[in-house]
């Protein structure tokens, strides 16, 4: 049975089959439907064909791409039911024909991309921007199972001694090395980072670690207090007035680097007044719809807007480096932790609980 | 008699005198009043002082800004009466004390700006985006006039030869050099040109100088006609489909850069449509009001938006050496050539002639 196809015998989360097939235990998968419900399903072990390994996953966490998918915002996208998650950590099960050094129980990510090779971004050597990329874990079958079967390729190795819980968060966290590489942050700049969701927080994370000085503005109350519990520099836009508190702490200078990562038609309104001449506005999130961006600010003090998207190679190897050697403190991000079979729990916690950042889940695939 | 003051003995332009001040002939100067009436006067020579020359001015260029001014548009900030102008040449006629390297005789052209050199701007290197930049010709007295007194800093000197009537075009050329050089056009690249106006079509001659093929979008059937006389590939985008336009001359693969000269709403809702993967879309136009630009475009497929503002000193030693050798075809840009004393009529053509591009002013400073 193909990942991503539903089992004609369905089966409960509470009653959820173990079977053995080949001698390994047999867990679960858990399959999103188009009207938001999650169904738990046996997940029998796929054989890596050439140039694939399975893998046991570990754990994986929600993503706010996860959780939009949920709420019902990309189903033109998605086909349901849908195995869904990418930000994953595990452990090598099975190795397919053709697959050099991995070996059986090294501990690894995935880093979820599958390009075509063949259009123009790919040409160009942006193949994380392929115009008709496979993101795994949205186009096809993702980790929210134990047993994963995914192309070789986007495997990274992990060092021996690694938290995998902690490893789960190699994946957003790649995203905000990757912004922190594009922007070009470094020793002595300041950072301001408009929202304070887990990619915030991260970005803000991988700015200060290269030396920056970060402002971080929110407006969830739970959000600012952990970035404050974290170290950082908070401003409530509502109630303080940002550009201000930007140029207070820059000598009048304005941020080196604007991370917009909240989308809100109010920090996009805000963002190019506060970057210094030359300063570097990153577009982390993603905005729907077309948004008025003040371009004569833009023109008047040369600002550069860079749109960034995933990773690439070197930000995942960042990120790891970043994990297995601990030199940020992530475990605070991590606000709840529940198994597989109640993934339907933590959405619906994530969609209605606004205290939450990143809910990890166990899949099993360590048992 | 400072600069931009209005003589008491006020002059029409026709019975504008002819006086003899210290043996040297007291020619013209212009005056933009607020109501767009331009008043002539005699231009007594202005001596220079420490770090000052003076200049006979050649001619000088309407720029985009003068009609800006001249429509009412800048009257917040321009101080009436004022001579305006900032697209000249001319030659050395005085050098105030301590000033090296220049002799009365040589040709020359202004680098119309004065920093400040103590905003963060300046701070950072970046003096022509002064925070509280004096841009002469606009914020003090500017080429409308038969002699100037300008900062000797703001000097660039000439080859002997150089034709003073092109080398007018100097300054708007080093603007394109500026975009040019901050857009890191170069050999192979496709290039749109948004808007084909005078800064519009140098943006295209040094792209295609750089070895890059252009693509020139604009409405005006005049402003077409010429960038097709220049031998520019043209497109109208009310009658074509610009997205499709640049997608087939680039197999598909967008444009490596665009240049939004136009600032129409129009155009800047498809400029990102029209740029690859990892694309630079530069803004050169001045867009006044925020305008609805797709952010997500500019995720999606990692776009730069580069704003552009003026020139720096290499700007101007390039678009010094490429008027000097004669590697462009400049002459077809300037549509109408007129004396200082004419210069009401001179503005009044722009403002209703939409076949105008470039009109010439003969400031008489080599008479």
């Amino acid at each position: 049975m193909g990942q991503g196809l539903r089992p004609k015998c369905a089966l409960s989360s509470t009653a959820a089959m173990i079977r053995r097939n080949k001698g390994e235990v047999c867990m679960n998968q858990a399959f999103l439907e188009r009207d938001k419900s999650i169904h738990i399903a046996p997940c029998p072990p796929q054989a890596p064909r050439a140039g694939q390994v399975r893998l046991r996953v570990a754990y994986c966490g929600i993503c706010g791409t996860d959780l939009h998918i949920y709420r019902g915002h990309m189903d033109q996208r998605v086909q349901f039911p849908q195995v869904i998650g990418h930000e994953m950590s595990g452990r090598i099960a099975e190795i397919g024909p053709g697959v050099d050094g991995l070996m059986p129980g090294d501990p690894v990510v995935v880093r979820p991309l599958a390009p075509c090779g063949k259009c123009p971004a790919c040409r160009a050597g942006h193949e994380h921007i392929c115009y008709q990329l496979n993101f795994i874990g949205i186009d096809s079958p993702g980790a929210f199972q134990a047993s994963w079967t995914v192309p070789a390729a986007t495997i990274h190795k992990l060092p021996e001694d690694t938290d995998l819980k902690l490893a789960a968060l190699v994946e957003p966290l790649a995203v905000a090395c990757h912004d922190n590489r594009l922007a070009a942050v470094g020793q002595g700049q300041m950072v301001a980072v408009l929202g304070g969701g887990p990619i915030g927080l991260l970005n803000a994370m991988v700015a200060r670690h290269r030396g920056a000085e970060v402002i971080l503005s929110e407006v969830n109350p739970a959000r600012l207090a952990l970035a404050r519990r974290l170290g950082f520099k908070t401003i409530d836009p509502t109630s303080e007035n940002l550009k201000q508190s930007v140029e207070e702490h820059t000598d009048g200078t304005g941020a080196d680097v604007v991370f917009e990562v909240s989308g809100a038609p109010s920090s996009l309104a805000a963002m190019t007044g506060l970057a210094r001449s030359r300063g570097r506005i990153v577009i982390v999130a993603i905005v729907p719809e077309p948004q008025p961006v003040n371009l004569f600010e833009v023109f008047w003090r040369e600002l550069v807007l860079v749109g960034t998207r995933v990773y690439e190679v070197p930000d995942y190897d960042y990120a790891i480096e970043l994990v297995a050697s601990g030199q940020l403190d992530l475990e605070p991000l991590i606000t709840a932790e529940l198994p597989l079979n109640r993934l339907a729990d933590a959405f619906s916690m994530l969609d209605r609980d606004a205290t939450q950042m990143k809910v990890m889940i166990d899949c099993g695939g360590t048992t």
